[in-house]
């Protein structure tokens, strides 16, 4: 397949699974596509292994990888982030063209990106740092997309892109996200909400199966029933599939011989970090790498188990509809925390994202693909500049229905004992945001106090200072 | 009184608030104390007002202020954080010689400590890096003093520090904490802390305030009376008097005319982001900061308060003692987090932190002081690698007792619509740690299921994968 063609329409570097199913992606849609690797052999395994279903141009060397491709030249990079992300643009930069283009597909750091973008954008050359979420199969069959980089580059690069992605309802899910580190920021932020999602799901099976006793079989089916309803989603899907397998060597639950230390990369960690910084309450995010954290201390695990705590069940068959309702409810609450500091974000580097569209992108290919995102994309289409997802009508009214049956739930687990800083966060956080006054203001006033820290009054402009030491006269400060 | 004198035994430049209490401190205890500011009329006005509280020399220039100390120099610097404090760093080295010392008192990020010192080291030059908390009033009359740096420094400079730190039983609130920026991570957990003890303060009051009616100056006493038990902490003492404080102005309570948006500097931000990175949930300190950011979003908030709820009150007076117990609880569970904390990056940087004796410095000076302090220093002196603060036997009684209330005050909370972040994911930190399994297998199998992430067995050694989207074999990974 390889004999008479030109020049590729694009090209891969860093073969692993990723990398491999891209470029695969690529060659399945049409597309000519040079591949590389640092180690030739993956190359010439690549190419034996995969020759016959596409338009592969294999490259020994960066230099020949380069002069293989079309002009501008688009080089797509699937290497481990951080150093090597770095030596492998610095190879491909030195023999490429103004115009050309590198565009990293790794989960590299948004920071390192808008670096990245800033000293080849010198040079001439487009750096377009690209989210990919989906996963092997994704990669193969079509993930969601999240490319940054110039608008410029977006032109010859974004249909290649829009190619490849998932489609929904016929739109693909990949479009401009923004400027330099953009793409890569959303696909943090994508994989942070991805955690709570998880831990509001893990939280779920827990309550339920502790309260009510159900068996994980029972609990696959729940699940299973719960994914034709509002929480309609990939998720919720695969949790009903892996409650339900049973383990070949044991014939016990598969989730009772898998060891519970939840292990974590770094992208969630990065959220709370990013969201620290940009003072955003992602507070949901934050319990969910916190509960990872905690599971993952085996030996302070081991001395805590004598703690004494209740063991009780909670009777009522209610709790399973109490349990699906607060799972949504959070679930809003999750994604809102998300979606606000991706508009934070998009004012502190002047990205101009489109939220709305990032709801769009992310309905296919990617892990935390659900119906739901379709309510967010049609909040944002109704205001853009919604303030806070809890508002928008459609979600202000499930919250509505569904918070006495959170209530319910946070209240019940803490009575048993059982653990739900998901839940329990979420609501907190809804219970803060729409409260008129917060107890904030002692915190002012002991910060005064200790610290001359200084306060605003609600009812005169300024700061103010209160001599606390000695009158208790108010100064203006 | 500066006449005759020959050299200083120590100096400080930078004579803002922080600065200028401590040059008096260091006088008031007999030293001779050379005084700097860049701005010399600052210098001059310092003399003319403290002139006779004891042996001040001032300096026009760093180069006099340099070749005014004794040798080994001791000089320390009070200037803001970030470059005002490398350009001073720059000055001083520069007229320096190899043995003298620069003692950063100010907030500065550890890992910037870090470099610091170990750009220092190499001319020859200490630094240390240095934890201060007390505020004004403690930098004057005894602060809480966290030194870092290296062992050789603090031999000379630990007995001047010691002098002028606050003294509880007779033992100084200072100690030397370890290498490089232990100092300053130490002082930075302490500010964490202080943020979740405060947020838990906060909580007590909103909760018992929009539960049962009471007013700021019955809470006054609420927690006057607090202050006479297990509670009895500076925190405590001044929540007191500042919900007893009537506003002159408006003869409303103070805490009803203080704006409800609470302010931050970084320090509690940088708590939980190192917590991110060194593994270690931090839940109370981030769920404090976290509430911080909530309530500035006037305009969000101001939006959701459309938001629908229960406004209930829940009538009974047992609240007070659950509450009690509830923040006893959640402190200590506060606290065992920050102490984690110090340990993880104990062992990652190779600091050898003596735990025990920053409880032992915290007694005194500084704004989370309190009796408690003395049973965490109790704790680590039975069992200086205690896995957690929460199974030392004192504690574990405590939180025993407690769990009944704490465990009602989070379901009471949550029915009647009052955010309590700190409370709840206090309890369900200890709720997961003491659990035998956690649903973190569930999330192992999704990880496995979406990303080939691999899982480990129960029963096995080893990583392992399913094949979910075929047989469902599972493989050594």
């Amino acid at each position: 397949m390889t004999v008479g063609m030109d020049k590729a329409d694009i090209g891969v570097t860093g073969l692993a699974t990723m990398g491999r199913n891209l470029a695969r992606n690529f060659a399945h849609h049409g597309h000519v596509v040079a591949v590389h690797n640092r180690t030739e052999s993956r190359t010439t395994r690549f190419m034996e292994e995969h020759h016959d279903e596409g338009a592969f141009l294999p490259a020994g060397t960066i230099e020949e990888f380069v002069a293989s491709l079309q002009r501008p030249r688009k080089a797509i990079i699937m290497v481990k982030a951080g150093a090597p992300t770095d030596a492998v643009i610095e190879e491909l930069a030195a023999v490429m063209e103004p115009g050309d283009m590198i565009i990293d597909g790794g989960n590299a750091h948004y920071l390192d990106t808008r670096r990245r973008e800033a000293a080849l954008r010198e040079r001439g050359i487009h750096f377009v740092g690209t989210g990919i979420s989906g996963g092997e199969e994704g990669a193969l069959n079509g993930p969601s997309i999240m490319p940054g980089g110039d608008a410029e580059a977006y032109e010859t690069l974004g249909p290649l892109l829009e190619d490849i992605a998932a489609k929904v309802d016929g739109v693909p899910c990949c479009v401009h996200v923004g400027p330099d580190g953009a793409g890569h920021f959303v696909k943090m932020v994508h994989n942070g909400i991805e955690y709570a999602d998880m831990q509001l799901i893990a939280e779920s099976y827990d309550l339920l199966r502790q309260a009510l006793g159900l068996t994980p079989k029972e609990l696959s089916d729940v699940f299973r029933e719960w994914n034709r309803g509002d929480l309609e989603s990939y998720l919720i899907e695969i949790t009903a599939e892996v409650l339900g397998h049973t383990d070949p060597a044991t014939g016990k639950p598969f989730v009772d011989v898998v060891q519970d230390q939840a292990e974590q990369k770094g992208t969630g960690r990065w959220t709370v970090q990013s969201a620290l910084d940009l003072g955003v309450p992602v507070t949901g995010i934050a319990e969910a790498v916190f509960a990872r954290a905690l599971s993952g201390h085996p030996e302070q695990r081991a001395a805590a188990r004598s703690l004494t705590g209740p063991s009780g069940t909670a009777g009522d068959s209610g709790l399973v509809e109490d349990v699906r309702r607060a799972l949504y409810a959070s679930k809003i609450v999750a994604y809102a925390q998300g979606f606000d500091q991706m508009a934070a974000a998009s004012a502190e580097y002047g990205w101009n994202l489109n939220l709305g569209a990032m709801a769009t992108i992310w309905r296919g290919g990617c892990i935390i693909r659900a119906r739901f995102l379709d309510r967010i994309r049609a909040a944002y289409d109704a205001d853009p500049n919604l303030p806070t997802l809890l508002v928008d009508p459609t979600f202000a009214q499930a919250l509505d229905e569904a918070q006495e049956s959170w209530r319910r739930v946070v209240a019940t687990a803490a009575t048993i004992g059982v653990p739900t800083p998901g839940f329990s966060s979420a609501l907190a956080y809804y219970d803060g945001l729409r409260r008129d006054r917060l107890p904030a203001a002692l915190l002012q006033g002991l910060r005064d106090f200790f610290g001359a820290h200084t306060y605003r009054r609600v009812d005169r402009e300024g700061s103010f200072h209160t001599d606390w030491s000695a009158d208790r006269a108010e100064r203006p400060a």
